[in-house]
């Protein structure tokens, strides 16, 4: 029997009680022994629940307890979920976590921590929800330089999204009815403003550099002024406007950013939709592969935690080697990068005269029904030029980046 | 450094050489040590290559090199690959392979063999080209009951498919220009009528199951019925024709079958085109995930073979453990396995009134320009019911599963 302790009976962690009772049978298959949940720390007291008998509220009845071998953190937020994973690991616990703030922060010096102890810090459910994508780029993806990895990282965006898409709505009724599906946070902030995907893209090219990507240097854009009109537009060009996360590797530079692209059916993430999440990796010898699924909610997040402890338990004392340097990373200025761009802006009589003196020539996209303005698709320009253009431009509607 | 031996210098093999040559400094990083190929074995001789020094002819040569710690076999087929691969584990070498006959007759006892002395039998590369889903299936969804496997598994049938779809063009023409592009083989019957994707599926279904699934009781169904007509009705019903390889279990019941199936938009795979592989996992608690990337070609594949290499170099004395038992898993008679079938008959005056009393309430569907046959979509119905139906009538003309 091997004994783990909870941190947090929140949606995941509970997700991760019932995953270890539904499954037991098989888990305990897999990893050989029995796994059982002797402590379930949280704030609160659950005098209805199976677990209650189980709930301690001092993090110190879990770390000196030498019985439990296993400590699965679901609090969120870096602290004070950092210390308590840093004591755990000191204690001599090896720890899993679907928690990405504390991972994007602190994933390099607790993956060290780990390794000296010779123990594991394992993270599959920080990023994706049940998606296995951080086993895959450590164990499966080793004999490839990863030259790009593009995912679509936030199910409350893509299904927002999908929504104004769907049913031509705007982006405040979207968020609404995201909202009241329990999708969205009733501060949504961390969600359409970019953040949670910023994060998760911060823990993939970490992971697929092999050295620190600093999240606060990711360029990050949310989907705020993505508009019910802006996806007219973009069915017209028979394309979908998600929000990617990419990390792109040219020669020896790597540049990142969070923004809204369009897209057509070509590429591999177009189908993904809802509150999915899919990830795509483009290698130097394997090409390109995805990977699909569920990337958030309770089970399919807990699953993935739930893998993560099989693996701890198969590896009570041997280290899963993880990649993961925390030397810095310096990223390439955006500014840098060349996209081709989206632009609507207000219609005037020289409006044509002058877009065509600052982008040369453009493909103009017209659809039925919207007047007053003029879109257009830039060939390839940089994002410096674009913002310099765009200054030049009076009551520039909105600007999305194209992947086509 | 670990030094290696190379059987077979054919398309894998030589690929399997030019990875770990390419990308030499981050496989070395990986893998914690350098990876050096030691000797090839081959019937042939290479005068012109870089290996030349390296080809040995022998299998004993290799056999008998205490230096040589991991064999990667790329030879096909049954023997004299089984009898190569075993010597080798006896000699206390790990193996990885992509030989999906081999893995598909041999795969557990080469599993317990390894495990026996300590060592390790990989085989990512034996289905889905470069695709990880071995690894997964093996580390990353252990939590999950594996309630369904499907997969688009061969590349050369999707192909095919996918251009008969495209553009209009029958089978014949369709085949042609798969073996003018190298996608199919001259005598292209393992691929067309089935055989290796349901090698894989045997593969997928035991790791899933944990107990053997011999590929000869799987019902196995290739493309060559499918038409060019048949795909002008899936056209008209905004459906796909997919060769499935699938295996599904229903309470303590699986089935596995391989077959042309019809889908929509809403399936995951619907999207998986051309010569890509896609492989969809249904788990009682992760839900829906889904792999997708090139289900075969030199690199793809090498890159996936060198992954299993560097993770053997990782577990040089400790296996990985693989849950595939050699009992047996018996297989549900898929006569009883219920589906919507697509069905074309010839018309004639009474075919309305026979197909309504042998089928009762079935929709029609038309394609304009197409007469002289009536086409219809049944209800759910056993596949035994479905055969002795067909019996009763005169001049079926196709009949196609159909999964929505």
């Amino acid at each position: 029997m091997i004994n783990i302790a909870v941190l947090g009976y929140g949606t995941i962690g509970s997700g991760v009680v019932e995953v270890l009772k539904t499954n037991s049978d098989s888990i305990t298959k897999r990893a050989g022994d029995s796994i059982e949940v002797k402590y379930v720390l949280d704030l609160r007291e659950f005098p209805e629940d199976p677990i209650m008998d189980k709930i301690v509220h001092d993090i110190n009845i879990i770390l000196d307890d030498p019985e439990v071998l296993i400590v699965c953190e679901h609090m969120g937020g870096v602290e004070p979920a950092y210390t308590f994973v840093k004591s755990a690991l000191l204690k001599g616990k090896s720890v899993v976590t679907s928690n990405k703030e504390l991972v994007a922060k602190h994933g390099a010096e607790l993956l060290d921590l780990a390794k000296e102890k010779g123990l594991n810090f394992l993270f599959e459910a920080s990023v994706g929800g049940g998606i296995p994508i951080i086993r895959p780029l450590n164990q499966s993806l080793t004999a490839d330089e990863i030259m790009e990895i593009t995912g679509i990282l936030n199910g409350t965006t893509n299904y927002i999204l999908s929504k104004m898409s769907e049913e031509g709505v705007d982006f405040d009724t979207a968020l609404s009815e995201a909202q009241r599906l329990g999708y969205a946070e009733r501060n949504p902030a961390a969600d359409v403003e970019g953040h949670d995907a910023c994060r998760k893209i911060a823990i993939l090219s970490s992971l697929a550099f092999g050295m620190q990507v600093d999240f606060e240097d990711i360029y990050t854009e949310g989907i705020t002024k993505v508009s019910d009109v802006d996806i007219r537009y973009a069915k017209a060009l028979n394309a979908r406007i998600k929000l990617f996360a990419s990390s792109i590797r040219e020669g020896e530079q790597v540049y990142a950013m969070v923004a809204p692209v369009m897209i057509r059916a070509n590429h591999p993430l177009y189908s993904v939709n809802n509150v999915f999440n899919g990830i795509f990796v483009k290698g130097n010898v394997i090409g390109d592969v995805m990977f699909y699924g569920s990337g958030a909610g309770k089970l399919p997040t807990a699953s993935a935690v739930v893998a993560d402890v099989v693996d701890a338990a198969k590896h009570l004392e041997k280290n899963i080697w993880t990649i993961w340097s925390s030397k810095k990373l310096e990223l390439t200025n955006v500014n840098h990068i060349q996209h081709r761009f989206f632009i609507r802006v207000k219609d005037d009589a020289k409006i044509k005269e002058q877009v065509a003196n600052l982008f040369g020539s453009v493909e103009e996209v017209k659809v039925d029904g919207i007047t007053g303005e003029y879109a257009f698709l830039t060939s390839d320009i940089t994002e410096q030029d674009l913002n310099e253009n765009k200054k030049k431009l009076s009551d520039v509607l909105s600007v999305i980046r194209v992947r086509f």
